[in-house]
């Protein structure tokens, strides 16, 4: 009988809004502060922009919006026995957002007179999944990308680490950058004789942490890779030490590889342009991140004292405007998960108490005299920029309190026949308990104090 | 060839982004002043939340979204022959949001244990409407409402004329507001005997501005009124003078009508309460606003230098969380149109010059050994809350420049060998052409100037 919402998607109340736009304030404002624009696009793209964009699988968990008006026509009663995904590119002909990224790079292409590259922009806004709801993972969620398009400066890369630095910084959630590069997973490959199986290595070997030494190999065994190729991939997995010096070792490594080398060269360049900052940041040879659109530098971040897998990640790509028919531009991005974010600072219980913005002043209400005076010293009160209201209704004293209480209003303001004669007010801080009588001016004055604002 | 978006859906690039978060900022710090504080629902809600709440002609307009993996299960032969909406609602059992409002409703009944009321809450997000797009609708456009629910106090309609007139005030819009009350339409209807016909006289009236009186009274008698009834309609329509007077004529018409009598009580309580700002607010008998669950006070705004229809509008409802099971809630909201808003302020040049936070400071890029000197100064700037950039790559200066121009990057800093030798940056201001050589110090003194920080 109650009203419900979908299963995966979310209401977020006033509280948890507060906690959200602490998060995505401070991302929004470290982008800016590197020289980021935001834009936005639609929620519903052609869904001619979004499948196949994403592997078999996304196709699959694209949310399509049935076409309005007469959304049989055309189709024919063969077409619609199964429910295949070519009958729901014919009843849909847009989807809903599945990532920020492709529909950035369709907005390149599409708006690329305009812009002057390299383009930094920066987007946060939500996406839609049809994944299996579980625990932490939502069919409706918000990213917070930054990408920079246009270039293929390695600078980029490491503006993209100090940005990172910088939001966890603002958070007090310290972290550990992981580096890779796609190059030293392709000469790896290339290295042992199989470039032909670069996504099974990488899907492997990305596994490591999670499934042991023992189950990589035998899964790189299923895959078809013959034992003496995996004994040749020993070193890579063991490879130990400081960034510094899994790069000798991946150098000598290489010797042979010239793919290999450029990878190494361009970590080491990164590594070298962050300064004290790569000290944060580890070569993880393991780390190869999903998605097949990257080709250069790949990064993703995790909490130090909180177990809940990456808290962001990215990379560069060198082609992903192709697609579309612009080919030749080099990008790379950054993306923040806010949610696995925001659990990680609410297990770590790091929010500033000033991320809210509710309430600081409430008028009670003791009838129409009384709220006519209250509404005009409440009118002062804004205009000196103090988050104010008067209780609407003449209710009883304690509902009243108990609504400044559910609230947590940190100040209360009483005025009655006798406060009104003199031409004054009874101010109740909530926290402590203690009164005070105060002229309007006073009062403003007390709660415009720094002090105040905090609460 | 070239990618595009779904018709009625639009990019927003970095310029129009900085002036709709200008209008979304403004909108959602007066509400804040007021004590309202912000929620999101998901974009997509059950169907059935959403089916019949906006009319039969709303249900054509809702987006639905298909239904995941086989969504032909349990549907017959004979259900797939035609188009009809219960085909519909079997393919899809979610739908895009259409207004804030039902969702609003559907959120304060499914969080009823945990809301302590009354509620004020805000929310500013996306809805999409399968309409006809044309010149100013839009499928997926922005709302901005602020409702108060749980309970009737008139003092809500006052708080919503004063947030009216600050938001506005602060936009430099000049605007007039125009209030009227669906039980002096009801009671109105009552009066010449036709209670029945409530919606067809709101609903003609309602155009007396665009079509005029002769087709008004055509339209009404088309509606089956009968000429005496028509006649009687005349002393409202023409009635004029100041809201005080309007209010006393009505109040004289209504001697019999106790419904009437209620509207035009609870119009001058509103009046009354809002003080001086009663001068810009004007009693429009002819005001009806089309959403039938609309049952007090109804409220349109419209910018005095701009022919461009209503910019915000709300009214009080007095069962709306009714239709989810839970009645006895009334409610009173307000909603700014931020695209039209949008459209004024750019009509009328009313754009703050700094809405912008795009890049103040480029780094000319030189070559490796400048890039890592020019680094560490924007690093520095950063810290001090300049947005800055290093252009990525050592192009040749007149295309760093172009750059410069444009982003519309007020200062450009360069920093070669002699200026590296010297410790020092020479800055340039890029809309004078003026240089001047600085000490990093100096240069992040210069701009974290007030004044500097205008531009």
């Amino acid at each position: 009988m109650k009203p419900s919402i979908p299963k995966g998607t979310r209401d977020f109340g006033p509280a948890e809004m507060a906690r959200r736009n602490y998060i995505f304030d401070t991302i929004r404002s470290v982008y800016a502060l590197y020289g980021f624009s935001q834009i936005e696009t639609p929620a519903m793209e052609n869904l001619s922009t979004l499948m196949g964009k994403y592997g078999e699988e996304g196709d699959k968990l694209l949310f399509k919006v049935l076409n309005s008006g007469d959304f049989l026509r055309g189709i024919s009663p063969d077409q619609l026995a199964e429910a295949s995904p070519a009958l729901a590119a014919k009843l849909c002909e847009k989807g809903l957002r599945y990532d920020l990224t492709v529909p950035f790079a369709r907005y390149v292409v599409q708006h690329h007179d305009e812009l002057t590259l390299p383009f930094r922009r920066y987007q946060i806004q939500p996406v839609w999944r049809a994944d299996r709801p579980q625990k932490g993972r939502y069919r409706e969620f918000y990213q917070c990308d930054a990408d920079i398009v246009g270039t293929d400066s390695l600078m980029c890369e490491a503006e993209l680490m100090q940005i990172v630095d910088e939001v966890f910084h603002r958070f007090g959630i310290r972290v550990c950058i992981k580096i890779n590069n796609r190059k030293i997973l392709a000469g790896i490959a290339e290295k042992i004789g199989h470039a032909d199986k670069i996504v099974d290595i990488t899907v492997a070997i990305d596994k490591l942490d999670k499934i042991g030494l023992d189950a990589v190999c035998a899964e790189l065994t299923e895959a078809g890779l013959p034992p003496a190729a995996i004994e040749q991939l020993q070193p890579i997995i063991a490879c130990g030490g400081t960034s510094d010096e899994k790069l000798a070792t991946m150098r000598r490594y290489f010797a042979d590889t010239p793919t290999g080398l450029k990878g190494v060269d361009e970590v080491e360049h990164v590594l070298r342009t962050v300064g004290p900052l790569a000290n944060a940041i580890e070569l993880d040879l393991t780390l190869a991140r999903g998605l097949n659109y990257y080709t250069g530098c790949i990064f993703e971040v995790k909490a130090l004292d909180a177990a809940i897998g990456s808290i962001a990640g990215g990379g560069r790509y060198d082609n992903l405007t192709g697609i579309f028919g612009l080919p030749g531009l080099s990008g790379v991005g950054i993306s923040f998960g806010a949610d696995r974010i925001y659990d990680v600072l609410s297990e770590l219980d790091l929010y500033p108490e000033a991320t809210t913005t509710a309430t600081q002043l409430l008028f009670v209400n003791f009838g129409e005299a009384e709220a006519a005076y209250a509404l005009r010293t409440a009118a002062a009160a804004r205009r000196a920029g103090i988050r104010t209201e008067v209780y609407p209704s003449a209710a009883k004293m304690k509902k009243q309190m108990q609504y400044a209480n559910a609230n947590a209003i940190p100040y209360v303001a009483l005025a009655g026949e006798e406060e009104m004669a003199a031409g004054c007010l009874t101010l109740k801080d909530m926290q402590s308990g203690e009164q005070q009588r105060l002229t309007p001016e006073q009062l403003i004055a007390k709660l415009t104090q720094p002090a105040a604002q905090q609460v």
